[in-house]
């Protein structure tokens, strides 16, 4: 998995910083998550292809997180593009889009096809053969999700020694890489463990912006590798944070530590502050595996 | 007249090429125009401060002239404006915006004044003591119009030598700034022009983005001090113009000819192109004071 930050701060832009929208490559997919305001110049400058983003997962329409949307659909219509283009969003966006391509009179050459989020517990959104991607229920002043994106696990990994030694006909192969067991030639039936290993481990990665501290995400982000987890503030301004139901990054650790994460990445920073770097420090003193996402950065899992 | 170009490049941007906004300071007014995605940003590149900005003009309803607007109004509102904001603009952008705030539950603090436009000729839409704002009906693929801001002439000025000469009473001076004529002390009407001098001549300004080449804006923009009109494309691309009801510099040049307005200036340049030299070559083979925009220059008149 490869996930390029390619805004992090909120909204009231200062010069140079982005607001919210990451791209994350996983298995072959080219996942935009969110897309504020000048995302689509923010893809060029990252050069990330147009035509390889088909999936766009929006998590709540403050205009930080969405208003660079309209721009990209018109963009990829001007550059000819045909390929589908799927949205994953709040219910309303389909309808405020719609208008806006109505009254520029410039419909879409593709599909755009809008699946209209409304649940507010954690559902399956997303699935092929090799990713699944759930949302993650956030404690926002507006409905708003979290995503969590997991690559499955692959076939189980044959043991070539094993399979010699039980003398396995290779027709069983393909049945001993999906879990099953098999007969030997005595026909014996020999248990799968005997036979194969475990696959390489799988990947997740859960993005949670915007979002006041809420334990209720715990069990749907346990474990998972990496954790971006907005902290808008640091405590000194706990304050400020309550009411406009966002965290700091002391609360985006604690988060990270209960739900035993691999790594915690801090965004979606207030551009009240000169400098980062009293989010990690605070973030560490709970959590120790703390990274700063900064608009351009990538971060390799 | 203070002219700032914060984007002068048609829609599908490149990294470093904005779409259209302008900021029009004229009179003690700072007036936006158009306001493509970015514009926010834009606005404090050039150092232009937010509440200053107390009128939008909007061309029309292509992304590329409008999708910054509800960032920037969001903006406003985080920064606690207070003041009135009045966006003038064609029918149906006030539902796309207050759509866009209801669903982000985000209504302003200030008061949101839209004036919609539909007329398909010249109007007046703004006036005050000093300044009026024409529309200028533009032929492109939607509803579009371009704006024509005057300064009002000033008071006539007092001829202090001519007035002492005449024996004109000190209670006469405002009706000769106005224009009329007075009496002497021996009651002989003095005619006005003996009295006064002519004002400062007023300055205009008209913004034309985007249309086809349109002999029918000429006789609005006659004679006006500055003419932006765009040239998204250059002659040997007229086929593309066409069909986009764009114009090529050549036929901007055209227009500026004959409505013998005073300067040139071109811009709405389709992203296609390596460099611009050769827009300003091909208009000034007709008309000869011509200048490129380009994003942050400012122009002084």
């Amino acid at each position: 998995m490869k996930l390029t930050i390619l805004g992090c701060y909120s909204a009231t832009p200062k010069i140079n910083t982005n607001p919210t929208a990451q791209v994350l490559e996983i298995k072959n997919h080219t996942f935009l998550i969110d897309c504020g305001e000048g995302t689509q110049v923010e893809l060029r400058r990252n050069m990330i292809k147009f035509s390889r983003v088909k999936h766009i997962f929006i998590s709540h329409l403050h205009g930080d997180h969405c208003f660079g949307l309209a721009g990209l659909i018109s963009t990829f219509n001007l550059l000819t593009r045909e390929a589908d283009l799927h949205i994953y969003a709040p219910k309303g966006l389909k309808e405020v889009i719609t208008m806006q391509m109505k009254l520029s009179n410039s419909w879409t050459n593709y599909q755009l096809i809008f699946h209209e989020l409304t649940s507010t517990s954690s559902e399956l959104i997303y699935e092929d053969d090799k990713v699944e991607v759930h949302t993650i229920p956030l404690d926002h002043r507006i409905y708003t999700n979290g995503f969590l994106f997991k690559e499955k696990l692959g076939e189980r990994k044959l043991d070539m020694n094993a399979i010699l030694n039980a003398d396995i006909d290779m027709a069983y192969y393909r049945k001993l890489k999906q879990g099953g067991d098999v007969p030997d030639n005595q026909g014996n039936m020999i248990d799968n463990s005997i036979l194969t290993k475990d696959p390489k481990p799988s990947k997740s990665y859960a993005f949670c912006s915007d979002t006041a501290y809420s334990a209720s995400i715990i069990p749907i982000i346990k474990e998972v590798d990496v954790l971006y987890h907005e902290s808008t503030f640091i405590e000194k301004n706990e304050a400020l944070a309550k009411p406009t139901k966002h965290s700091t990054a002391k609360q985006a650790a604690k988060i990270a530590k209960k739900a035993n994460v691999g790594k915690l990445i801090l965004g979606h920073y207030s551009t009240r502050y000169d400098g980062l770097n009293e989010f990690k420090a605070e973030a560490e003193v709970i959590f120790p595996n703390v990274e700063l996402s900064r608009d351009g950065k990538k971060f390799e899992f």
